[in-house]
């Protein structure tokens, strides 16, 4: 069903083929975790709940991937979290980017951003680097579902708390994340939206956790994981 | 560029939008055994192709993917090991199946099987049963990159040494097929055109090969091999 709807959202020009071969990618390790979410992944979905709910201006960036696979738990986490939604595409054309805007306001979005980029991400080139001043630009804490590792990375040079979702754990977006959640996007949006209204006033649960989390831990949890799964298969499947 | 190349076929209609899906499933795992030839996938291509020299009547089946992917080392293979071409697809309609033949033919494929299709792979559904009496229907030994689950299992259930490669060891084909190779395509192919040459007439050698070789052992090597890369990338990027 996700396949049948990334590959209309191609049809429709929201998703590059690029994008869903990166999905492809995805899926593999997905497959990998038993398709579902680990324990380090829950906890590091906590984690960025708490970043976002402490955040001054907290923005949620949406690529075409992003929308095809859950523009609905997209808003209703923007909305428990107070976050701003900013359309954020790497194959930038004004076309894509009016159409997934507009596709981002059918599903009940308000105020989305992305339409008059006003700023720049620094080290990146060309219309790669295009963000609006109001969201991605001065946003403190930001989401990046399914982000591209050179972006990632500029992100986090400019100081942001960058919180990544990507099945890949060895990605290059998961390595340079300050918060990465190694699960399915949309599994991991449920998640979230419910930490959320649990840690919404909570504050000191809040700086508990964020206290406690260490990424580089979190990560090779996630690898550990993946490789006990590895094992039993291989034990399993003779 | 592979990627562009998939993309641009997929514009083409030669390769499916869930064809680029399942070349980024491919993905993850290649880059989890780090792009790279195992050992383990070494020996599975070097018992593949002693099977196919001895074989009466070798086929070697190609779809949307494999054709992109290498239809040059797709034909040295057929020639050095005298085995047939036949195009058959999943997504199976008459332009895509002409335009896939055509392309393998201008890539100079002689007799390139599957325009006339006259038998039928019992146990699959409509026409993605379709195949020639002439090719896969009469194979006693048969490759198929990159196949989908369900035709793998058929082709097992009608006696037939089935030879797949599939980046993914878990997947259908691979725990179906009766010698799994986990590589990418174009490395496989090059060892195999290499290893044809070797064997091509060491009749002794090929039995050997043969009578040593274990497919269950095989895949779980492959499966140790990935563990042991994802234990050291989990310590080198802390």
């Amino acid at each position: 069903m996700v396949r049948e709807r990334l590959a209309e959202f191609m049809m429709k020009g929201l998703v590059t083929p690029t994008g869903l071969i990166s999905h492809g990618r995805g899926e593999a390790f997905d497959y990998l975790m038993n398709e579902s979410t680990t324990r380090a992944a829950e906890e590091a979905e906590r984690a960025a709940v708490a970043y976002l709910l402490n955040a001054k201006n907290p923005v949620i960036c949406v690529n075409g991937n992003a929308a095809a696979l859950d523009a609905q738990r997209i808003i209703e986490l923007s909305s428990e979290t107070d976050s701003k939604i900013e359309v954020n595409i790497f194959h930038r054309t004004e076309e894509r980017m009016e159409a997934l805007i507009k596709y981002m306001e059918s599903c009940g979005a308000k105020n989305v951003l992305g339409r008059h980029p006003d700023s720049r991400i620094p080290g990146l080139s060309s219309n790669r680097a295009l963000c609006t001043d109001e969201g991605i630009y001065s946003s403190d804490v930001i989401l990046v579902p399914i982000e591209d590792g050179d972006r990632a990375e500029a992100l986090v040079n400019m100081g942001k708390t960058v919180i990544s979702v990507d099945l890949n754990p060895l990605s290059r977006t998961s390595r340079a994340a300050t918060v990465s959640i190694s699960d399915e996007l949309s599994r991991a949006l449920s998640n979230m939206i419910r930490f959320a209204k649990e840690l919404k006033d909570d504050e000191y649960e809040r700086k508990r956790i964020i206290s406690k989390f260490s990424n580089a831990d979190n990560r090779k949890e996630t690898m550990v994981q993946i490789c006990k799964n590895l094992r039993s298969a291989a034990e399993d499947r003779r």
